[in-house]
């Protein structure tokens, strides 16, 4: 219907209820039950009938505790797309290009075009190497690590180097930090902005909670151009409750990484190259088959994947990391498809 | 914290647990129960731990029916106020100027300032004769109607009128519409779009759902300039319950309409003048009392009531409809404040 809905496909067209879905960036491990159970709780202490806290206060003091921060520092968004969507209309004042990762989240594209910037390519090969080459580097860069795609990290110090220079400003765009064991550096520079999401961790995409950690004064610059009222009040009141909860999510996170570890070992042993992957999916590509061919492939046998059309990952079919038996299933469906094809 | 939150003051400072609160705009009288009861019970089907459906057609679709256009006409955001916010951004590649009413929603004025319209007051006097003079109006016109802040209605005949040149857009923020019986006109002009909210009839607010019915080609590009996955997946799963429930809801709006004609007539036996409200509050002014000192002695008995400091309705207080008893309690008050003064 829309020309964003035509340029970014959030994985979301398959519609078969007995289809493994291996295709969407989702924790798969911390699945739904808790949410139903904590907004069942939770939903009178919520007052979804009144406004929601418009300073979002109490949420703020609760994560800046978990990052060690301020909640002057904390600036909350209706997911972290939003965030990110505020965060680039704020710097657009100040910068011209945004400065980007050769495979990167799609969305940044979409943003770039709506609000002007031009875009760049981080010199370096962040898709071969794992490495970009910050030296000098000067403008604004927004890097995905680890990667919405790849699944592959910067390393941090790579990173912390692109914002040497004062004039310079770094967005560290770390949703699936958790999944790497990132943590916020510290002290956080002045022109760097962290963003994370309530989306993948805990597992609570549907209530549309995103936040970013940076310096004071831009966190005041970006709440002045927010509406009031903007993150809804179950979001609020979940969130804290999944903070309360963060070591019980740390287990979840735990096992996923174990299962990350079997499935790569597994797509291996079937003759793929996989991207080391600290994401909560895996890129892999085959060298005899086409990324295509093994998508639809999959597809005849209800499993889904996820595949893009660009290079230099058009071979590439990207799964999301599940439970064992899940995996166990996908990778028996794959040498089933290979012996075929 | 920010600028926005220091001139918006959305009447929620009110903490103290024993006070009456008449001050907000919120409808009294749907209470919390439906939104706890409906919420416990959708929360499993509103997957709030998936991405929401991004595109939020069945939702779309079911507004659609309740109006009589099609789902390509509706546009849902996060609150009416992103609605708003979204509707100017892209009316301001068209517009440099916003005409509003002189007593308006203060929120038209932080989003003139934050997206460099300048504003103009519509020809007429709407606060003291209910009616603009749209003879020959041209531009952009941004009509709350019932008012936010009087809750008087313009007749619908003025704002068509605003309509009538074909390079002009109305946005009628009819948020308060549900009271005033107000619908949609038929056919809707396409350079006129049409707000409405969840947070008012339905009682939701927490939940933050608005949308706005316009041309579809309008819609399509406010679409284009929006994040996915923007409405959360309990927000979409409580409306459509909300509009299966229409009926019960007007039911309360006949009791809301029936509580405020007491009010006014408590009021008027006091000796206050009081504006003809088709909204959820009436504006009322004392003879002999300022606003402020009306305000201070009903919070000293634990009533809080909203007041503005701009002319001409720096001496007036506004009281929100409440369930009889509540309102019977605050005339009661009311009295014996004046008898203090």
């Amino acid at each position: 219907m829309s020309d964003f809905k035509s340029t970014y496909d959030p994985g979301v067209q398959v519609s078969m209820d007995d289809v493994l879905c291996l295709h969407r960036n989702e924790n798969l491990l911390v699945g739904r039950d808790w949410t139903v159970d904590a907004a069942r709780d939770l939903v009178e202490q919520a007052a979804i009938s009144s406004y929601p806290d418009a300073t979002c206060l109490p949420l703020r003091a609760a994560i800046a505790e978990l990052h060690g921060v301020r909640a002057e520092q904390v600036f909350l968004g209706n997911g972290a797309d939003e965030v990110l969507s505020d965060l680039f209309s704020v710097l657009r004042g100040t910068y011209d290009c945004m400065h980007v990762l050769d495979v990167r989240f799609k969305v940044y594209d979409l943003l770039a075009e709506r609000l002007g910037f031009s875009q760049e390519v981080l010199p370096g090969d962040a898709f071969e190497t794992g490495h970009i080459d910050p030296t000098g580097f000067q403008g604004l860069a927004v890097v995905d690590s680890p990667n919405a795609i790849t699944g592959r990290s910067v390393p941090t110090d790579e990173l912390m180097r692109l914002a040497t220079d004062g004039d310079s400003f770094v967005i560290w765009d770390n949703v699936y930090g958790e999944y790497g064991h990132d943590s916020i550096p510290t002290p956080l520079p002045t022109n760097m902005a962290f963003v994370r999401s309530f989306s993948k961790f805990y597992g609570m995409a549907g209530l549309r909670l995103g936040y970013c950690v940076a310096d004071s004064s831009l966190i005041e610059r970006m709440l002045a151009q927010k509406d009031v009222f903007n993150v809804n009040g179950l979001a609020q009141v979940m969130a804290m409750e999944a903070i309360r909860r963060h070591a019980s999510f740390e287990d979840l996170r735990d096992e996923l990484v174990a299962n990350r570890d079997q499935l790569v070992k597994g797509l291996e042993q079937l003759g793929f190259s996989v991207l080391p992957s600290n994401s909560v999916g895996v890129l892999a590509t085959h060298p005899s088959h086409s990324g295509a061919s093994l998508q639809a492939a999959l597809l005849e046998r209800k499993i889904a994947v996820r595949r893009f059309d660009d290079d230099p990952i058009r071979d590439h079919i990207r799964i999301t990391v599940a439970p064992m038996a899940q995996i166990e299933h996908f990778l028996v469906t794959l040498a089933d498809c290979l012996k075929a094809l």
